[in-house]
């Protein structure tokens, strides 16, 4: 019987600064015939974000390292096209940690996506992205009705959730980002009280002016330069979320420093990280309220997606540039659940 | 009829980095008389502590910079000695911030020393210092039994009350302090597991060799490169509590950075700073418990007195040198209290 052909990018050189063309390789390969107890996926939407580029580094981090040689790890969402597993039958959506590649073999459980949703938003903001902003915001943040909340990185997949979950806590959200496209997006679609361009205006300066009174939250996604800058117009009671530093990602000795964390003494602020994967038993919860406030007309969201397997270290790299709008997809397959 | 002649210590201007023999001047004046609702009291005990130099710079911190040719503001100790004030009769002993001089005329509210306490311990491990730690570690840093703590600045006033505080929790303590000596104290003495000098130690690699599964509380005075030390050593949902930083108070436009902050996403940590005023309704309780444990002989503690109003200035230099052991008091007049 011929076998399906599997094109995927394996990992092959740690890079040392930016992603290039030598940090991975495309490599093709039959897929197997399947023994008992395994499954098929063929893979829809690839993920691309920025935390990919700290599983690539040597050191641990809050994942062992991707192996050389190995397939890029990312989430991933696809269809069961062959079942040698009683639990994922033919013709069901999975999603998980299914790699950068067109057919995941899988043995082991992968989340099964509820019916209905189509798979794009499954991706994004009912996704790993958007169940991140949930639970930092919330669990982490704690916004208050009428406190005042910053979010860098805010037209991003995480940061736009993050800011828009905010509001409907009845807080007023400030966001960050890099093009006044994005910016007027912020503002117009997705109701932000205001936007600053960090490519066009003076951050530190701009936060002072939109938040005089201090922030209350600030949920950074940038690290470095950003995040000091919030840190220096904390309120009292301040709790800054760190999401991640997608400023510090390409920095391997060096990560950017900050200045100002003697401000959470002065201002009796907590700075605290979170990991998504805590959640992770409580992520059916977090998805059900994320559907019901898209339903209800409360979040906007854009992705971004990107034709083709070939793509996906190019997409990695846009992430850096900021040159994406929303959450970033490598689509490799049609998508059975598109309108 | 004779008045008597206070000696005070005005700030004279604004110290760029060390506090040097301009910073400060030492004048001397009568006490006038009293009018009604005025009190004197005549001091016997200044203190000189870390966050002192925090309030002579020209930007507003937790309180408003001390004005040039205001007296120095610090905490004092002393016995009222000429009273209109029915609430603060001749021969009480009160506390606050009294300044650094000889005597202080007052018309507002003090803490009045309760009777039996001596006046040396009052100003420290049961005064500003030790109630700083008492917070900090319990309510900030909330050790629990079995856990590691780990703690800079440890045989400073604060410092040495926080570890004994964690290890009365059952947690592990493990010190940093500046010469061979405060170490053996801290071991021999004060019951720690271990110390570490950071004048002849590699002060990172002694944390990771001492605390092979990584801090769960690190209390910190220092900031900068001792910070970012134990950063790296974090225990999976680690509290870092910031104390001050004094490492960083004689830097005024560039504070010592840190770079190792991501690692309170990998390790879902927390750093928090806090300020020992706002837990001020509740320090008798804290005063109270610190009394307890230092008669049941679980606190042990040194204070370091310098003679004469004269050494108030190079008694606040000895602190950034770390030439002090324990809490450092310039002691003005007779303790009454004596034993």
């Amino acid at each position: 019987m011929t076998r399906p052909i599997n094109h995927a990018w394996q990992l092959a050189q740690r890079p040392t600064k930016n992603i290039d063309r030598d940090t991975f390789a495309l490599v093709e390969e039959s897929v197997p015939e399947l023994a008992d107890g395994e499954y098929l996926v063929r893979n829809v939407f690839l993920s691309v974000d920025p935390t990919q580029r700290t599983w690539i580094r040597e050191e641990p981090s809050y994942l062992p390292p991707v192996g050389i040689g190995e397939v890029m790890r990312a989430g991933a969402i696809g269809e069961v096209v062959e079942s040698r597993h009683l639990e994922f039958p033919v013709g069901s959506f999975v999603t998980g940690l299914l790699g950068w590649q067109e057919y995941s073999l899988l043995r082991e459980a992968v989340n099964i996506v509820p019916p209905g949703i189509p798979l794009r938003p499954m991706m994004g903001v009912f996704g790993a992205t958007g169940i991140t902003a949930y639970f930092g915001m919330l669990e982490v943040g704690e916004p208050k009705a009428g406190e005042t909340v910053l979010v860098s990185g805010a037209a991003g997949a995480t940061g736009s959730v993050a800011a828009q979950v905010a509001q409907i806590q009845g807080a007023r959200a400030i966001g960050i980002a890099g093009s006044a496209e994005k910016c007027e997006w912020l503002v117009k679609t997705a109701g932000l009280a205001a936007a600053i361009n960090y490519r066009t205006e003076d951050v530190e300066q701009r936060i002072g002016e939109l938040c005089p009174e201090g922030i209350d939250v600030f949920f950074d996604n940038v690290g470095g330069a950003t995040l000091d800058a919030g840190l220096k117009h904390l309120a009292i009671g301040a709790r800054v979320v760190l999401c991640g530093a997608i400023s510090t990602y390409n920095e391997l000795d060096a990560p950017t420093p900050i200045h100002w964390y003697l401000n959470l003494v002065v201002k009796r602020a907590r700075m605290q990280g979170f990991l998504v994967l805590d959640y992770l038993d409580r992520f059916p919860d977090a998805v059900m309220q994320l559907v019901v406030w898209d339903m209800e007309g409360k979040l906007k969201w854009r992705d971004h997606v990107l034709d083709g397997i070939e793509r996906a270290p190019e997409a990695l790299g846009m992430l850096f540039s900021g040159d994406n709008t929303g959450k970033l997809l490598v689509q490799v397959a049609p998508d059975p659940t598109a309108l």
